[in-house]
């Protein structure tokens, strides 16, 4: 299982660092066995006494962090670099205390369901679309170190951590991945990562079993392109070669939109982030 | 205030004949004053005692409600007719409890953040667009008493409750069209019923206070036309006259897909019904 020791045991450290320096502070240490994944990381401590107080309530200073998701997860909030600062505790909790995993779970599983009841055309034609960051690899242990999108983007740690090719799947994309393999819907990978990261990604996909795929297409290096215009586009492309989009599913509304879209989206959660 | 008395009566006496019939059965009574709406419901009593004891968990019978809220919500389970039978009572915990509100209040917030953003050109040709049903008005009266979406659409009931005129207004959205009334920008109503209701719906809309939009638009009697269709095609109009839609809100998808879909959308929680 493609889930490092060196990056485990940094999770690890971190927690003692946690308990260690924060003896005032709130802290949470979350702990969840994701079948082989072990996942464990420590929500950094909230140094205000007022966020602390409000950590239990819904509404963490003024922002209903429920709420928020909602209209992020709907496309209504466009355009954030940053998840809300006291939404940092509700995102955390939400991304490993099973909530995220549940929401993806209901996902594939209309995925799968949609899946068999195609009638499959048997000709080799149809392809299923799927993203990469927070679609095919979960990148929740680098976010997990980076306050789950509380801090700005950091391209150059974030670039760092993807030539590691270290990121573990997501169960449920992997299960419907397989699941499309086995009827003979080819999976495409579009991703908005550059060709610089072709190498990275092809091996970190393989490490974790995405093996098959019928193309991994990344975005060409110095395009200046919004992710809607690359991905339809590739979409497009796909189609004008006899291609038939079965299903396309993705983290991101970017992902989704923009004809063609594929005759089914499948939207997977993502309150860390936001691509334009 | 439009929220007839007889439909109020109506509901107190709901809920005297479920306190009074319900001696065995589970049964809950929710009280919400909405500022000066009083919002009375009794949920159904749940006769199952299985559906009474998972009551409390998030999944009920096995249906995570949650998570299929957020699928919904998405885009990405399509085609429902009823709610989970499982997610009667989730469903209208959230339309009653606050949650609903809530959601509204952060989509509506994030709409007139936007608009007071736009560089209005102030000639008279930014519309907005509102859907009808869930959007401008609410039908939680009706809903409340036909299982939140869990009892199969009555075209019957519904279309009589339409033709009472007696729905309220989303307050949310009402707070959103009167400041953009102030700005200038024209509101557009769009809706999926058809013009046989053309009346009674500018007659509920007027009794609420959404006054001064530019056009109410509703869909010929008898075309057969799907929402997205018909929708995206009076948007096209609308640019063909030389309109610009700075935004569009409503609480289906049908609302906000299909080229042209306006410069932003805004989706409203919906959890009750699905419309194709």
């Amino acid at each position: 299982m493609a889930f490092p020791n060196h990056r485990l045991a940094a999770f690890f450290l971190a927690v003692v660092a946690a308990v260690t320096s924060s003896a005032v502070a709130a802290w949470n240490v979350k702990l969840e066995i994701d079948n082989d994944i072990p996942l464990i990381h420590t929500l950094r401590p909230l140094l205000s006494s007022a966020a602390g107080h409000q950590s239990r309530r819904r509404n963490y200073g003024g922002v209903p962090c429920d709420s928020w998701r909602f209209a992020v997860e709907t496309n209504t909030i466009r355009g954030w670099a940053t998840i809300p600062a006291s939404c940092e505790e509700y995102v955390g909790n939400y991304m490993l205390g099973g909530h995220y995993r549940r929401d993806s779970r209901v996902v594939v599983d209309e995925a799968i369901a949609y899946a068999e009841k195609l009638k499959a055309a048997g000709n080799g034609k149809e392809v299923w679309v799927f993203d990469v960051d927070e679609t095919t690899l979960s990148n929740l242990p680098y976010y997990a170190e980076h306050g789950f999108g509380a801090e700005p983007y950091d391209r150059a740690a974030f670039g760092a951590y993807v030539e590691e090719a270290s990121a573990p799947a997501l169960r449920e994309t992997k299960r419907l991945y397989d699941k499309l393999k086995e009827m003979g819907i080819k999976p495409v990978i579009l991703t908005g990562r550059r060709e610089d990261k072709r190498e990275a990604t092809a091996k970190n996909l393989a490490a974790v079993g995405y093996t098959g795929y019928h193309k991994l297409l990344l975005k060409p290096q110095d395009a200046k392109v919004h992710s809607v215009e690359f991905k339809s586009g590739e979409r497009k492309k796909l189609e004008d070669a006899a291609y038939v989009i079965v299903g396309n599913i993705g983290d991101q509304w970017t992902d989704l939109l923009g004809e063609p879209e594929g005759a089914r989206t499948f939207k997977l959660p993502d309150p860390m982030y936001y691509v334009a």
